[in-house]
């Protein structure tokens, strides 16, 4: 009953923080029909911005800290990523009217992390003055790179198999296309897909060599998220980024946060539109998988928490990791790693429904389920 | 003597304040030719930034007050938006060489409240440790929407009346506006005029059905401008975002609001050229339009003053939203409103001299009145 | 031995700054392929803030000041930034395969100041304590202009001379020209060379007339950065913006430099390809020349020194701002001034290897220098 209590409170609590309001606000003035933009340029900075900042408070952390204690954490981290893209393929694939490619192209996505949204937990954390480690913003590379390799790997290994049957299948692929009414323009993946059947043949041909893993962990680390996070974490390790980050990085960032969370919640409402022309799975699946990878990310953390002195702040943090889904870095280098796959169905249930779901509510589910764990 | 004495060091003063001073800056380096661009992105998360944390000082004071008070000054703003419009129909309108629809157009704009002008009148007042109610800033759409809807409708009815001679006005409207050298691509509008006699007629069809007011106000309402303002008052009224607001939105203020004032130096006066392209009333009109605003607001705001309490600072920041015109909302809406009135004149008018005499004089003025009155 | 050892533990000391670190960190990552990128508008408005904050410094300092503690400090900027170019003239010029206008275009680049070289340098004097006179900023003009000015009226007075046998050298240089690959897009002034023998040589009649001076410092004037910093300086004279310049500018720099030596240093990277084009006594030069303009400066500023007090901290000053290169307001005043000589020369040069120079080396150089001869 105290436990109840104490959930609900810090639940409603956690709406009105300036996080998850401007979230939500951006939903409702995005349904409102509002001309406000957020130049693009201004988020390309803050994305920057906010995950230098959590390289550099990585960074600085590790530095300082006994690395012993993140050794369960990092494998729990890695685990995560390469288990949720098999949850996907072996619930959502196997769905009516759901594409193999597709399904394992969205457990990617759910498997990698949102840097956006790791921010958006660690500032509630330390708004509601709960302890975490310092370092666990730097778990972030090691779910969401395994995840990526993982999706882009046992789609390649799929497409392959059915490789003779694939000719015919593409022509099929193309109606079910041609049927869409895709948005032009924001995503024109569309064109790479090879416009005859030889050219198709021949694309597969190169796909039949082995899936080189290497080429897909360096995509993913030069994108522009982890890029800048792992500068920060090097430049965190290795100089003394102190000054700067106490009079910049570390100050703007709350300030920044909330601009980008109104960002995304405009572009989720914006989103919704593209969810429905895939199958109305995706939507399941988008609602519920965000929390289930959060409760088997909670459940490795306690047993962190219990064996080697895990926090439980760190716990919320590995959970939220592993409830968000990937809306920057992550969809380049699927649509680069697996181009059979239709961008409308991972993004679309990513950023419409699987952010909002990690924010809004897994955020403060686990949050209030670490308070209630820590109070009780 | 004591007062004028007062009155004279005040406006001296206020030029060099950061503000102000900003604002001639700009003004003196667009003259001299000089090569420094703030990129329009900058702008509008400047715009956003000043306009959201003006809605939270306002939507955090309101929760905090007593609505009773802002009966009387909301009433008057919504009075002075409706009159500043019939002002300029029964004043600029019947001047000679004036067209009516580009007067009833410019009165709108002039009713129309500018949110930098708002903000600059803000800073002053803090830098002079002059009070103010926090939600004056609030006061804002009450005055920008009966302003331009009332612009629309008037003009609407305007030309609905003269609609049978309206076809032959229009060739000759056509034949004036070739000759005159319009800036290409800044204002695309001129696009939107009617290719053919009978485009134009048949729009005026549509036009003949009764104004629809709603429509007006709902577009008003989804302008960056206002949009960014009415969520920072929601996010004040509903939410708790005052620790995002005391490290970033409040801090940064003044240094963002001083960058804005450069940028509107400069435009105003690479607008000085457009207003020479339409007749010299509207020269004039700019000149002793804000002051005549100005000075009403003024007047209605002292009744407030003395039968509610209403602060003087409170009266300043209503006879500044009287004197400001629009430059980034106002626009927009009123090309789509009236979409035959010539948009050299009303923004010219606006931009590059209303928007300059506002800041630069009637600030200083109302601000300098309001001290020599509180002081003696 | 304690002047050395002093002198090499603050060099390393140093690169750990957040300066330095930022730069090195963007040459790694680019060199590492990564997609990270700080947009334009962002990188332009960093650089305003960046100068304005230099300029409002130098002005709030003037204004408080001795002027004729400054007329020694001025009075060599002047000469550093004309013997500069001499230099060039004199040394790379004669060099074989290099062309006397690109070499003439090169000095007068690493005569121009760099104004995030000289913001480099003022952070880490603070960073490290050693005092130096707030009005050291304001010598960039002094020594910026009269280097792009006599660059530009030695190279139009070589172009005279050889103007007899120029239609024929124009001839050779178009094929040596359409041998390079020179990267298109980025520099369009290539489209600038004449396209017919006739039209050149009255382009060169126009040139026969006097160089005339003053159009070239109006344009040097008019650029972003110099506009930036003496509309800083002019408000910080004549103003008082000391509000703003405490509670925005002055926090915010330190931060914003990291992200424009991060965007410096990727840039730095990206540009060496460009090097490889022309030939190689550019490397030569440009890894010589900064320390060499430094210590010629150095050795002025100890003059001053002695004889007026210049404090060791302006003679650092003086030194880096001897040891830059422009980076953003030189090279469009060097392409309308010498539009015969080649940007791919000069601009790489300046970028790929004279500004890292001059911030990685230069900086920590003359630093320790100042401090070992302060501290002995």
């Amino acid at each position: 009953m105290d436990f109840l209590s104490l959930f609900v409170m810090d639940f409603v609590k956690q709406l009105q923080s300036p996080t998850l309001s401007f979230l939500i606000g951006g939903m409702v003035i995005a349904a409102l029909g509002s001309e406000l933009q957020i130049p693009e340029s201004i988020c390309k900075i803050i994305v920057f911005m906010l995950l230098t900042k959590i390289g550099l408070t990585g960074g600085i952390a590790i530095r300082n800290s006994n690395l012993t204690e993140m050794v369960l954490p990092v494998l729990f981290s890695v685990a995560l990523g390469i288990l949720i893209v098999f949850i996907a393929r072996y619930t959502l694939a196997k769905l009516p009217k759901v594409k193999t490619v597709d399904a394992i192209a969205t457990g990617g996505l759910f498997g990698a992390v949102s840097g956006s949204t790791m921010a958006a937990a660690l500032t509630l954390l330390e708004e509601q003055n709960i302890q975490y480690e310092a370092w666990a913003g730097a778990l972030y590379p090691f779910m969401d790179i395994p995840a990526l390799v993982t999706a882009i790997v046992i789609a390649n290994i799929y497409l392959k198999k059915k490789k003779h049957s694939a000719a015919d299948e593409y022509l099929s692929k193309q109606e079910y296309l041609e049927k869409q009414p895709v948005a032009a323009g924001d995503y024109p993946d569309q064109q790479d897909y090879p416009s005859t059947r030889q050219e198709y043949l021949s694309k597969q041909q190169s796909a039949d060599n082995r899936v080189k893993i290497w080429p897909i962990v360096e995509e993913s680390l030069r994108g522009p998220a982890l890029s800048a996070m792992l500068l920060g974490l090097a430049l965190g390790l290795f100089t003394r980024p102190e000054s700067v980050y106490k009079s910049f990085y570390d100050p703007a960032f709350r300030g920044l946060l909330s601009i980008l969370m109104l960002v995304m919640g405009m572009e989720a409402w914006s989103r919704i539109g593209e969810l429905r022309k895939v199958a109305q799975w995706y939507v399941v699946y988008s609602l519920v998988a965000p929390l289930l990878h959060g409760f088997i990310a909670f459940g490795l953390g306690m047993i962190a928490h219990y064996a080697t002195g895990f926090s439980l702040g760190g716990v919320v943090v590995l959970s939220v990791i592993a409830a968000s889904s990937s809306d920057i870095s992550g969809p380049p280098t699927l649509r680069a790693g697996i181009p059979s796959a239709n961008p409308s169905a991972y993004i679309g249930a990513s950023t419409a429904i699987g952010t909002p779901v990690a924010i809004g509510l897994a955020i403060p589910l686990f949050l209030g389920l670490a308070q209630a764990i820590g109070g009780s």
